[in-house]
């Protein structure tokens, strides 16, 4: 198979002398690749010219459709990936976390696209911000989308998942992307592309790739581009220094080494279900994959006094690994991805080996199920123990990406703490305990070091996600040795692919900027109540300023009788007054709400379908009897649903006969569309 | 004056061969700075293993009241900095801005931190993710203080200013310092620096000072750590690509060169007041600071039919401008920093010479007011002209630092855009228009390019904050060129000092990790009522399970008519149906929510002393005559404000006959301590 390069809606082949990726399971030539015909300069213009501006015209929901329909399409033509997965080393479990967890990703940020983004190209960002005393000058913040591309650097360990955790983020952020694969799997990746490609659903420019090397292209970034790298702590310091991301001040999003650890709370002794849960969790992480995953858990810290127990434990889940062929039945963890591979881990574990000593396991000594272990990347999994945790460097600094973990003891929980921290940052660590006074100490110690703290005790672990799980809905990245990147994590993810502006000016065209009325903007009155205006015909500033009525204490009293609350700053005027906030007896919040209603509310059908929420209620100042009130409504947002109705977010002030603010609240309404519009 | 340096509790003398500071105004020795006698590891070691812990102990509320106390000290001390500021060759003008402005970031600082954070050592960042069907294992982020240093590295153009901008976040985060001011006018850093050591209000190791170079600083840093530079593009890449930055992935932001655009619309014709804001604001923009300001305008966009106009407009401005001793009378402008300064603006200007041609000013020509020109670096205001806009490379690439601005014509909006992006990236622009189209198509298409955008118009100017202020509410920085920093911006200033982690486990471990009850975590029915228990007393999760109550369609009625809330959603039935929500008449959204209040509501006078607020209300479900509802309530939240009371936040479900979710909300109380906790 030759990997063609995807570059401005042409497939460019590689050339005949292309060099040739072989099978991890036998060694045998599976593709081509080479990206030397590939105009790099033609590839960024390409995004830049033709992609950008066409997703950046598509709002955050149809950008959302977009990735939606690619997931259902890849959904339905995953099927041919997997046979060309096992040849990755993945089994067939390996290959759904890859395949069908790629393809998750992308159905979650559709997800978050339609559930927390406006249907709009930009985002607010935030209250606006007061800048002057009469209110006529205010500032607000706007994210908007970069003007530039998204150059993706992937591992080879995820072909499919590591393309697609990217691609959702940036482009439900509108920014194109050229994704480049590790070369050693770039053929899965290619595959699953080719399906992209063949959806016909992402807009021209959208998604460019690259099979083969980067060549020039890192020369062609600029300020406005995105540089998201995966993999090797020297590769990812090429990248980030080089020139042109140095002098543009690229962004540079890296995840890199990192020795993750799962720590087990002295609480957790053999025969609690908590030790239980760890011994199986870390033995799983040491395997799947055969342990080539940035999460996996590389150093396993464990009270002094269980170092034993655990390693008796472990090796007791690891003899039952069966390494082979993936295909072959009952092979429970495939080849590593290459004999260079397995080269590299050998090298990495003769380094720690002057600080270990061998729990379980002699690599070489194997024979794989189905397979010829001389021609393909198999390795027994390798439990290691630190002989002296204090002293040792190479423990937590050296990365054996291969089935391989050290166990190390520890004194306390401080001890435990600062040999975690030894790592110098991590993506993830776990922690073991149905202690919270332990998980509180151990995580808060943990927490700056690392992208995510996974917690594992009875009441989770059967619900849990694994300790080796990136979520779509959370950060993936962490500090230090791990790169300092941050991806995911929901709608955060669009962060690195947008550019944060602060607007400065009068509320007035800030209003009209952002779409968002604030105080201060123009408040229009209509010839007609505002109830009576439809979705599509109201203007944001429309306002009703609404008669008064006067609160007696009678009604006071009548609102307790009715409701049942009789709360004594009601009804009971000596104890009222003794109350630090009130005066004396005052009205109910709730009947200020409803008053308010009933000034406000027009009561024939109309536009107004239903008040179904309300937000930021505050009660500023009481309401004595005898006070009245009156209402401004405001049309503040307003955020299109669907082709019937939409949502229109009101900004109410109540306010007594002095013009003092009594209450403050924002409002929901679903407001039809005129029978025109819709 | 010898410029001593303050490294672990101790002034650190430069040595007898120190290299000498010299005045702005007349070249004499104004100080003696060398860091040579500097112990940098001791310097690193001390913030980390003294400064940070203790900032770390402390609460947002506490380290906030840091800030405003050495804030008060400062403004109590400040007189004897302004007669230094002067040999800066600051003006007593651009000396507020520099001082007083700093001190004002520090007072915003405090403000912020008491306002908008908790009293608290951790951020929880967003809502709870839900991770699993049945609930039990969920995802909540926090962030916390990196466990390392900050190194500010800051410009001479504002001594004060730009130290505290970054300390006040930076404490405000927990994280100790090390200030690095530009040697050229560290005197004045060093001598505001004397007052906050000898306010002895920060804790020790919160602060430190370098007066001279960095020496080995940097390879002492870590991935805990942040730099932080303000300067040229070229000290920045030194600093960003330094192998301890690279390798270990240290936060590094930058503030570096940017090409400042002021873009006049084409509706702001002579004659119009925007025309003569944006006049008088570039005129402005150009000589404070004698143009040495990050944020100065440097690109003047003008419709090709106004350049003749405006440049008349600015050179009638630019005429009058004094340049001088900025001690002496009359003085609107003082001399550069240095000789060498000004030999690098001429040298600029030279670069910009063939692609302009000078509209006003001979630089070298000038009398400067009670001054030996020869002996400062007294240059006069520079107005260029482009000849050529779209063939130009010098005039969006090169920044003459100092009191000179080039006009260039454009010819509609798309080509202004276009023109200003060539800037590739900038901290500022601003945009002066009457025309909301107009400030739209501009806005939009300046802001991925740009870190603020300030809009003027007649509504704002008499308020506006300025082109070249950054504010503390609204962040600082800009991508590309302007280096992709991000400063400042209130609260999110405090980013770039915490770990942002991604927390997973059970519900019930989540809340007690970080202080907030979600969904799924543990409901505790107390033998009392809930609102009998004392801020001190009670706990998250304490739940209150109501009674049930009956809403009967008399109650609908009696609703209506007693509130004048007769929406026809209760009323009619047969409208009732006809909405596309509603069975058919359905109890009002308050009925629900005063009956609710009624049915949990303790009469009797206790610990609750006042129902303040209600947060995120929605109405799940139509409540039907006849349909019976109770109330779940539990405590969510709870956040200390003073010594008699704190705050509740409850999280409130309403349900009917069914188990239905009718309503959700959160409720917020104030609740007095226990006398003997207050």
């Amino acid at each position: 198979m030759k990997l063609a390069s995807y570059a401005a809606e042409h497939w460019i082949e590689p050339p005949g002398d292309a060099a040739e990726i072989r099978s991890a399971i036998d060694g045998s030539t599976v593709a081509l690749a080479s990206s030397r015909d590939v105009d790099f300069a033609a590839v960024s213009k390409h995004a830049r010219k033709v992609g950008g501006p066409t997703l950046r015209k598509l709002t955050f929901h149809q950008r959302a459709d977009l990735l939606k329909r690619l997931a259902q399409y890849l959904t339905e033509h995953k099927a041919s990936l997997y046979d060309l997965s096992f040849h990755t080393g993945a089994t067939k479990r390996d290959a759904q976390i890859d395949i069908d967890g790629g393809i998750a990703t992308l159905f979650a940020y559709s997800s978050f696209g339609r559930r927390e983004l406006p249907n709009d190209r930009i985002l607010i960002d935030g209250a606006p911000v007061s800048l002057s005393k009469g209110g006529s000058f205010i500032g607000r913040h706007v994210l908007t989308s970069l003007n530039g591309i998204a150059v993706h650097v992937n591992a080879y360990n995820f072909p499919c998942w590591g393309m697609l955790e990217k691609l959702a983020p940036a482009l439900l952020a509108g920014v194109p992307c050229i994704v480049k694969p590790a070369t050693q799997t770039a053929y899965l990746t290619h595959a699953m592309f080719r399906l992209i490609v063949a959806a016909g659903i992402l807009p021209e420019g959208a998604v460019q790739l690259i099979c083969g090397n980067l060549g020039d292209l890192l020369d062609h970034v600029t300020g406005q581009d995105v540089v998201s790298f995966t993999g090797s702590i020297g590769t990812s310091r090429l990248l980030r220094d080089h020139p042109a991301v140095s002098v543009n001040a690229t962004r540079f999003v890296a995840e890199r080494d990192s020795l993750n650890a799962a720590v087990l709370g002295p609480d957790a002794q053999p025969g609690t279900p908590e030790f239980d849960l760890f011994v199986k969790e870390v033995a799983r992480e040491m395997t799947v994959k055969a342990g080539q995953k940035c999460t996996a858990v590389r150093r396993i810290l464990v009270p002094d006094a269980l170092v034993e127990a655990t390693g008796q434990a472990l090796s007791e889940k690891l003899a039952r690994v069966v390494v082979g062929d993936p295909r072959a039945d009952g092979v429970t963890m495939g080849p590593l991805v290459s004999l260079r591979q397995r080269l590299d881990v050998l090298e990495r574990l003769a380094e720690l080996a002057p600080e270990t000593e061998r729990v379980f396991g002699n690599p070489e000594a194997i024979s794989p199920v189905g397979a010829d272990a001389a021609k393909g990347g198999y390795l027994g999994p390798v439990l290691l123990r630190a002989t002296r945790p204090d002293q040792a460097a190479a423990i937590h600094s050296v990365e054996a990406f291969g089935p391989a973990a050290t166990i190390i003891g520890y004194g306390g929980l401080d001890h435990a703490v600062e040999l975690a921290r030894r790592g110098e940052g991590s993506l993830v660590a776990s922690i073991y305990t149905y202690d919270v006074e332990v998980a509180a100490e151990l995580a808060f110690g943990l927490a700056p070091y690392h992208g995510r703290l996974h917690l594992v005790d009875r009441d989770s672990a059967g619900e849990s996600t694994g300790h080796g799980s990136p979520m779509p809905g959370l950060v993936h990245g962490g500090p230090g040795r791990a790169g300092g990147g941050e991806e995911l994590g929901g709608v955060r993810g669009l962060g690195a692919y947008m550019q944060r502006t602060a607007l400065q000016g009068s509320p007035n065209l800030l209003a009209r900027l952002t779409g968002a009325w604030s105080k201060g903007a123009a408040q229009v009155t209509a010839n007609e109540h505002p109830f009576r205006r439809a979705f599509d015909v109201i203007d944001l500033g429309e306002t009703l300023q609404t008669a008064s009525r006067t609160i007696t204490l009678e009604d006071i009293e009548h609102f307790a009788g009715f409701t049942g609350d009789n709360f004594y700053a009601h009804m009971d005027e000596a104890a009222a007054k003794a109350n630090p906030f009130f005066p004396g007896r005052v009205a109910h919040g709730y009947l200020i709400l409803s008053f308010a209603a009933g000034l406000f509310v027009e009561p024939a059908p109309g536009p107004v379908l239903a008040n179904y929420g309300l937000d930021s209620l505050r009660f500023l100042k009481p309401v004595s009897p005898g006070d009245s009130i009156s209402v401004r409504l405001t049309v503040k947002q307003k955020a299109p649903r669907n082709a019937q109705y939409g949502e229109v977010r009101w900004d109410v002030e109540v306010t007594n006969q002095n013009a003092e603010t009594v209450a403050t609240y924002e409002l929901l309404t679903l407001n039809a569309l005129t029978e025109k519009a819709a």
